[in-house]
Order: C-alpha cells, then structure tokens, then sequence
C-alpha cells in the first residue's frame, strides 16, 4: 500500500512538472477536481479546476515565461480509504520577473480518489525561506 | 452539515487562537493528530504533535513573545466521511523580532475525526503577500 500511495504522488508530481515546463494552464489543472483548492505562495486563494488553469496559464504567460519547475515528491500518508496527503518540494528557475533565478518551495497535495483515479483536491504552496 | 463542519473549523480556530494568544505550545497542539503534518511560513515541516508543541513553545518564547493573533476561518468542506479540509486567515501581531508589525497569513487546515473529536492532521501555512 506504501509503495502505491507513494507512486499515487510520483506520477502527479511527474504531471504537473510536465505541464508546467511545457507551460500549459489546462494540463497543469487537469489533475486537479472540479472543486479544487489552491493556495500559491502569495497565500492568494484559487477555487475550481477552470481557475487554476487560467490562473497558471496567465502566470505562464507572463512573469514565469520560460521558467522550468522540478517537483520531488517528499512524504506522503493515508488519511482515510480515499484520502491522501503528502508533500512535494519544487525547484523553480525563473529566467526573469519578480522570482528571476532559483528558488525553493514547500507544497502539501491532498488527493482524492475519484472514479478514474487520484487527484488533486488541494494544493497548498509556500516559499522555502533563506534561499 | 455544512453548518457542523463550520462550527467544527470555527471551535478549532478559536482553540488556536486561544493557546497562541496564551503563548501556550502544549495547548496549541493539543487539537493536532499524533503524527501531523505543520508547514509553517518559512516552507519549513514539522511532523508529530510534540515537536509541533516544542516548536511552537519556541517560537512564543522567542521571535512571537508578546504577539497576538487572530484567526478567522474562510471556508470548509468535506472530503470524506471523515476528512475536512477548510481554510483560516491569521491576523498577527508580534511587537517585536523578524515580523514586527501586522501581518496576514492563509492557512489551509485538513480535519479527521478520531475517536474524541476533529483532529488537526495537516496545517500548511503562508503569509500572504503585499500586506
């Protein structure tokens, strides 16, 4: 069961890196549920899976152009037969805009298992402070 | 049952509030799990109760001495028949130290039900921006 839940993380985390890096808003949110939860490191909040690809897509487009992201999955546990929650850290490299450069990140994903599959019911971000 | 879960959320962020506002690490982590997961502002993760307690304690005896928060809870809904997740607002105000002044912080807060009540098995927080 570990090793599932710990691939359950994997493969999202693989997902949203490739979205990301590809830089593509629907991608990146379609592994989200309709009525998710989003928390980016401004501590601003995003409700809805059709919010957090625009919203993605918007920063894509604007000060993360060209950025690439790199997701580690870092710890994962069950909270109920159909409820996960775990942690990925993501390194971002910025070429330019307010966050130009590298910088470190802390997210807690709490994943659902719907019909056809895990997914992501809340994403929840902060800044890795010190970097 | 959604006024449940909100009451549910609103009784654990006035525990909270209470045990900062009462500089207390012990009583703050009272209403966490066992085996928690805390992301605090800095993207740094605490796991089980009483590091969360000795954390914490810490950090009311040092860099929070004399700061008072206020908590306001800003959404809650059920994942599964024993998983909530809902958000809180924290108001800060710490006299003194690196976040002298007020500051503002959005919590993200996973509940399950144990055998006595809500428990607290996820806080991931971030200080939001621009304030």
């Amino acid at each position: 069961m570990q090793v599932d839940q710990q691939q359950t993380l994997a493969r999202i985390a693989a997902d949203l890196e490739q979205a990301w890096n590809a830089a593509d808003g629907e991608a990146f949110a379609r592994r989200f549920t309709e009525d998710a939860d989003f928390v980016n490191i401004r501590g601003e909040h995003f409700r809805t899976r059709p919010v957090i690809a625009a919203g993605h897509q918007a920063i894509f487009d604007s000060i993360y152009r060209g950025s690439v992201v790199r997701y580690e999955p870092a710890g994962v546990r069950l909270l109920s037969s159909s409820v996960l929650v775990g942690q990925i850290r993501g390194k971002l490299r910025a070429p330019s805009g307010p966050l130009a450069g590298e910088h470190d990140a802390l997210a807690t994903l709490v994943l659902v298992e719907e019909g056809d599959g895990w997914r992501i019911a809340v994403f929840h971000n902060t800044l890795v402070a010190g970097k």
